[in-house]
């Protein structure tokens, strides 16, 4: 598969920057899950830029379900979502100098000077979008079988935020959460350093971190799908994203073996 | 995969027969390929039902190619084409008794009632108009390489058309017509036999013979993926079809060894 | 996927007519399947050449599963089973010309001169072995869940068996013919048409015909793996199998509409 | 798949840590590919546990390639090696507490108690030896085509290789140390760490580092099958690693956009 992920659940990404409609089908999903209008737009508006931070393009995601739902229900047939792109201007946008951190050059070289290269095409950010509609309806499901999955900001322009604490912290109203930190002093301090990078036409790098509860014991298979491989590609699609770790992480190393399992078991149980 | 078909090339399609729009995602496809939207159409039109022989609904199938076209031309991108629905009358359809050689049935206990049941839904043949599109995009790339695919209708409400000769018949000219059989003739029986059935409600069967010049030779997968296998698990995804033979088909099985080998020479010659 | 069948289940073949050892991997299988040696020895016993039918090669078989089963029982890692070939002779096969009604033809194109030619290599029909050895095991665990497979000769030589009959034949007691007819008489008459076949050295084609009971409704997917598709697609990969037909098949061809709708409900009724 | 991976090339894992016999099918390799049996034991010995290090089990890895290869070179058709067991002791395991660290709970949980749970069965470590035995024979092909791969430790037990350097380090020379640092001393060092945790009963954690030069430019899919995606589904297979990264990887969360592009630059050449 080139633009699909997922097996036994397939998601299929089409669409450009700067065509008309961007969108996605999930194939897979079961028949008679209701679909909650309410929660895909929340976390639509999550997903774009807000406030002094960016001043990144704006547009509303009037997204369209237009097959596999039927009275308000998932059908059990493929689910495609359309999202228009409403805020492009094409006139911005001649074939230049690839930019650096993005896939011009790649997109280039690979469908020999084919590509739709505006605003990076197919391979543009904008094409979270459908993937933020779709993942929020399953989200959604997994919650309802009491599988959270909530994320932080960790570490930002050199500010760490608070771990998340053993007893557990409330992952539903994190997600809910403009700018997404545990401790909302250093989410301020965060903040600030973006708006001080930006201001210079700069950005600044961090870690997010991701926490799941209620998962089945059993889930993934030994060679080559484990949970970790299936994660990692998957996040590992976006352009931004230039490591993945699980547990402890790269901070394991320092470990031997007896305290590395001490950690895991903690971390795990 | 579930609504996919295929690997280095793979097509997704989606839609329901009274949903607003249907249409299909081909992925894999060559950037450069200019798109011949005349040919796009003509195929579309001869996908429509015509004359006499029909009542079924007649739409203008307005085709458009949202994603993987750029200036014309494929990107290499994923190609996304959507077809409104326009000769929809939900209010026609209400759930009904499942119809006989229909999915109905079928797709109710597989998608255990929550199936958008109108026209027969996902499972309508309406959702081969996209793949219509689709196909005449490749057809035009693969006549460009000098592989042509061409059809008649060999036997219909008891009359056969003559069989393809030796000589090699013009597959472009037979592709072109509108009612596709080599002996114009028995065309025209046919055509009598679908209106003398339609006129008491009825309908013929028949049985379609394809050819296939210019392939080159070692094509196909030893296990389990041979071209007899992908074509007719492609072949089979339509609800009419009842069988899919090749070569002698079921001919052969009157044959002894010798005879069939003779008859393979002469047919792959 | 090349060598491999099946999504949730997976069949992976390997091996070639003439190498020491050929065998197949099975992947997605449930955990805590007892193994029945003794089915699975009877259905390699039905494969092999009995009689005075066939002068072809003779071999025991001794299938050896050398992974996924533990104490007996299926693990739910993959299953492998091994079969060595003992009744090669190397010394008779050199490159010569291509047989016809073989693949030795296309696999040279295919693998541009470098294939193991010997007896077919890896398309010999010989990888039937391991297919059979694991399809005993899976056809073992669907009888028990009620789902029951039986084929019979339909037609050989010219001889027609009579077909299955309207209150259901006995599949199980089929199944274990040594020639697979439901009319004893009709079958002595075909083994005869063979033993003259292969008197002149020839041999005689025939039609199977088989029976599935106890499936649930709804299986298979809509577009494009629908359960026509999928059994097709898994029978064109034997070399001999030259048409495949569900229901009335070709015959079908013949009906009007309304006979067919009534073949139908008669068929799955 | 469950315990397969890539497309165009697929590598399918079979095999128990005390079952008789391991192995892996790879399907999908180009055939004419002359097999270098001295490349392929170079890489199996450099898998197995060596010196004062690890008391861990040793065997002969005495590989067999049974399908794919003919006079030498592979054929086209699945390549499939096994490779036999020999330094099992069952009677020193039987089913107790799952270990820290690794698959045993998962695996019960998973096959519902019927996993062969012997020295983590198919969860086993010991099934990368197909794995590198396969790698070796790929890794042949890629550096014939220039594509040239090599890894040293980066970090262990506290200590610090020194980096890659600008011009380029011999990746062949480094991949054929028996220990790969770039730095004598600092390998000694750690292997000085290695035989101190040992001798505790314990172990100590690190981090790989790999270049790889010669790939061409325009590699991989744009979602979801990036080179990182892909790199790290197969990675994370591995049960020890807990973290992959690319290009500057964590540490860039700490520079600015302008600065990651920079680095970015200097990196990718």
């Amino acid at each position: 598969m080139k633009n699909t992920f997922g097996q036994a659940l397939t998601l299929t990404l089409f669409g450009e920057s700067h065509g008309d409609t961007i969108g996605a089908v999930l194939d897979g999903i079961a028949p008679g899950i209701m679909i909650d209008h309410g929660y895909i737009e929340e976390k639509l508006t999550l997903r774009r830029p807000f406030g002094k931070i960016s001043t990144a393009r704006q547009e509303a995601d009037q997204y369209n379900l237009i097959s596999g739902v039927f009275e308000g229900k998932t059908t059990g047939a493929p689910l495609t979502v359309l999202i228009p792109n409403e805020n492009k201007k094409s006139g911005d946008y001649t074939r230049g100098l690839p930019r650096p951190g993005h896939a011009d050059y790649t997109a280039h070289e690979k469908y020999h000077g084919f590509e739709d290269y505006r605003g990076g095409g197919h391979f543009s950010g904008r094409l979270t979008a459908p993937i933020v509609a779709i993942g929020a309806i399953l989200q959604k499901v997994l919650s309802e079988k009491g599988i959270v999955i909530g994320s932080h900001i960790k570490r930002l322009g050199g500010i760490d935020d608070r771990d998340f604490n053993d007893l557990g912290d409330d992952l539903t109203t994190l997600n809910q959460k403009r700018f997404a930190v545990l401790d909302e002093e250093k989410g301020e301090a965060m903040q600030k350093a973006i708006e001080a990078a930006a201001a210079e036409g700069d950005s600044v790098g961090g870690i997010l971190e991701t926490a799941i509860t209620g998962l089945p014991a059993g889930l993934g298979e030994p060679w080559f799908d484990s949970v970790e491989s299936l994660l990692s590609h998957a996040l590992f699609s976006i352009g931004g994203v230039k490591g993945v770790a699980f547990g402890e992480g790269f901070g394991i190393c320092d470990l031997k073996g007896s305290e590395a399992n001490d950690a895991l078991i903690l971390k795990d149980g």
